[in-house]
């Protein structure tokens, strides 16, 4: 989209930001002292009513300088393609945003009216100003081309695809690749637009490109088993409590899933491309470098998606980081980031970027929403509309995550008169599971479950466990309903906290409480 | 301690199990049909009173086949010094014996009385019968020789010496040395009794033996600050919650001290050895070797204390496992380990062996006590007493620590009219802590601790974090009292539990619910 400076009424460009060079800016009424305000984008949307903007375009519109929302904008700077023109056909796309939280939060960026020498005589905007720049407006549907999925999914938005595995069909150590939870933040490039292959940034400045033949020739292959979950898993239940309703996708306990991955070690590829990996020197106290307090970068296409790690994780030789094109046997496919995809086992999976297509090393963190805004939390006391710009630095964007588990299938006694109680148990940082307890009086007494065997690949521990206790019926306490619970152990004996009450954050991630399923006494 | 082989008493070995090799063995009367009870070894304590062994030895005396507790003993195999005589000269100097619960442990092991013809006109052990060999069995105070410590510590056991630091003196980024917490399970060996050198087993059956000058001659000095904490830390806070009393040391808050520790890599010395560290074989599962399976084994002096870690965490590069010959700048001293001790950062100290001798590699974890018994964790519903072998055999020897915090003073407002409140926060394997939660109102709201800058040095982020809150008085709920709660969080966003119900185990390790200190209004 180019900027719009052939036309007539005023436009305003900033260069005070770097965002600005790929700013967009809009139209905005004589009236408005908008140089002075340095305004350096500008959505507009419909008109009248400030609380539905998106379904009342007959009157004249309202402009809107979202330059301060693009950091919080939770899908990032894809909101700039968007600025200029109108806001309304990229939410009937989008549709996760028609709600009256985000307009809410649009309202806060109302600037003034648009110009009525822009509209017609219906009062509609006017889009012949643009001139020949008109067409760049209308835009297509850019999920129409995403991949079919399982029916079995549970979709808690459909553009962009995000849908869960149901919890009762999590029982294979490997989760079917058809089943396996979508993550998704835009729509799933198609095979042209996917990068085939990935360029490595070098510390001199220049790049190196390696085609996925080029990886699987020059070096070793690795395969890893590891647990993939969103940061966001079980937010609906940390919304349940008393903490109140956070902001994301209601995931139940399915936006979890586990699967090999093969690929090639990130380790292998960035010394092949002169990182320094000085095993003599992993400290940055202890030597001159300060390498390992720098960051890797994984960027997707057109840089929609960015985010960074630790550049010691990726040169840790008991990491494990890869760069995968094979999950479960098959070569990656489109939904799951396909050719290729960066695998930061035992890492929330947010690190594990998609259409991978370039990596470099820098000091600093990425810059990307998803790495500055989306993954952090705060203590149960931040509210969103309190966090300012300095608690959202000083927060630690996710990583590692903490021990989490859940019951999959509480099943009733078939003849022996017994419960069978099954789920999944996972921490991060390729901690395993040493313990699982299940209650079934709502956690006054416990028990230990039988952790399942399977063949996990890797050099730690990167996928879940899964468990299964049999509850005899003359064990459980008659009554109206039989409360379940279950909260693991993993090898630092770090353990899940009771409620929610105590690690609510207002983005509703790594909610990690005991889980907990009711069940009538009479059908257990 | 020579075997008894010449008297004339009814004396039973066994070659069954290769702790006979070292068990001295002990009377029994005729009457007691010893050989087919194939008894290994024998203390033999007092008469009559079964509840009072050690104080009254005014009648005949009563044997016990220990055999069976050897596993079990807190002190390990140094039971069997005092196998083959009287027990009571060794209560006597090892005074945490004296106690009902050690008594009733005795009282199961009873196998029958000493025969008469051992027993002098006054009832007493006629040690004549020993002859040559009598003066074996007089033994000398072995502490006598322990160092003199601060006498601001708060000694726990005397004999061995289990001290802390008390929890308000715990200011300082770096402990001073003379207030580092003791945890000793024996006497300190005196200089000569140290191993003065290093003897590592190869693979090969060969071994290496290295001066500490040849340490610092052959290998590259690093430097660390790491936080040791003893496993029973805030043992005392556990035994006061729901589960009830756990056994060991009554810990508050001071098993815990943070130091500068020099001296070379565990994984350099292990390399130079033969040791193969292949960065390009991390895992068991993914190369022929099993190497990352294996345990490196620490041993001092004369095998009483001996425990193992994972190989993997000693070759990872990133994991500082060093041999240590200073601390806060003063070579080692003797009631720290000097001139020689493991430091393992991260992880519980008990496995940071002190007065090292010996380093070997085996498939198998350390068959020690240490490592078999002392430091397990098990579930809520786990009684000591039901605890079997088995039990043992799954649990998870401790390596890395959850998460941990605690309050060491909250000072009341000077002029000011605010209440500064302090304390440290740690977690293991090298985990930072992102942020501290406190409250002043028994945990119902939260502020966020400022966290004190500091100079850690290391690969990882090995010491605690001290924090800071002031509080003003205007914002604290009036009343009787006031609770201040501390929580911490670190970068894999780890919690610790709100209580110690959910938590306790038989043996209070890892105590790690949330830290509670309470204060009159009026005081603040």
């Amino acid at each position: 989209m180019p900027p719009l400076h052939h036309l007539s009424r005023r436009l305003v460009a900033s260069s005070a930001s770097p965002l600005a060079v790929r700013a967009p800016i809009g139209w905005l009424a004589d009236s408005q002292p908008a140089a002075a305000r340095h305004i350096q984008t500008a959505t507009r949307s419909r008109p009248n009513s400030t609380h539905t903007p998106v379904h009342d375009r007959d009157a004249d519109s309202h402009v809107y300088d979202i330059t301060d929302f693009i950091g919080t904008h939770p899908g990032g700077e894809i909101i700039l393609r968007a600025c200029g023109g109108s806001v309304d056909p990229y939410w009937k796309i989008f549709s996760i945003h028609q709600k009256q939280e985000v307009y809410d939060i649009l309202q806060q960026y109302h600037i003034g009216e648009i110009d009525e020498r822009d509209l017609d005589d219906a009062g509609k905007l006017n889009w012949n100003v643009l001139g020949d720049q008109a067409e760049n407006y209308i835009i297509d549907d850019p999920f129409k081309h995403d991949p079919e999925r399982d029916e079995n999914l549970i979709v808690r938005t459909a553009k962009p695809c995000n849908a869960e595995t149901p919890g009762n069909l999590l029982v294979d150590f490997l989760t079917p690749l058809r089943l396996f939870f979508v993550r998704n933040h835009l729509w799933v490039p198609q095979t042209h637009e996917s990068p085939q292959s990935l360029t490595v940034e070098l510390s001199d400045g220049e790049e190196m490109t390696l085609s996925v033949e080029d990886l699987k020739a020059k070096f070793k292959e690795y395969t890893i088993t590891a647990t993939l979950q969103c940061s966001g898993n079980r937010r609906a239940h940390m919304s349940q409590g008393a903490g109140g309703k956070t902001s994301g996708l209601p995931w139940d306990i399915g936006a979890i899933g586990t699967a090999e991955f093969s690929g090639v070690r990130l380790r292998d590829v960035l010394r092949h491309a002169g990182c320094d990996v000085d095993d003599d020197c992993p400290s940055p106290t202890q030597c001159c470098s300060d390498e390992v307090d720098k960051h890797v970068h994984f960027m997707s296409p057109s840089d929609t998606y960015a985010v960074s790690i630790p550049l010691h994780t990726a040169l840790n030789p008991q990491a494990d980081v890869l760069i995968a094109w094979d999950m479960n046997g098959a070569p990656l496919n489109r939904d799951h980031g396909g050719p290729l995809r960066v695998i930061v086992p035992g890492t929330t999976a947010a690190r594990s970027v998609k259409w991978l297509g370039r990596i470099s090393i820098s000091t600093d963190e990425s810059a990307s929403q998803y790495q500055q805004r989306d993954y952090k939390c705060f203590g149960p006391n931040m509210k969103q509309a309190d966090c300012t710009g300095d608690d959202w630095a000083a927060a630690q964007a996710i990583q590692e995550t903490p021990v989490q588990s859940a019951i999959t299938n509480i099943l009733r006694a078939n003849g022996d008169n017994k419960t069978t109680v099954t789920g999944f148990a996972f921490s991060g940082g390729g901690r395993r599971i040493v313990r699982v307890d299940v209650s079934a009086d709502g956690g006054k007494t416990w028990k230990q479950a039988e952790l399942q065997a399977d063949k996990a690949k890797g050099a730690r521990r990167w996928a879940w466990t899964l468990w299964k206790i049999q509850w005899p019926k003359d064990e459980l306490q008659p009554g109206k309903e039989v409360e379940f619970v279950v909260k693991a152990c993993d090898e630092s004996y770090n353990t899940q906290p009771q409620t929610f009450d105590s690690i609510w954050n207002f983005r509703g991630l790594l909610a990690n409480a005991w889980h907990r399923q009711t069940r009538a006494y009479e059908d257990l």
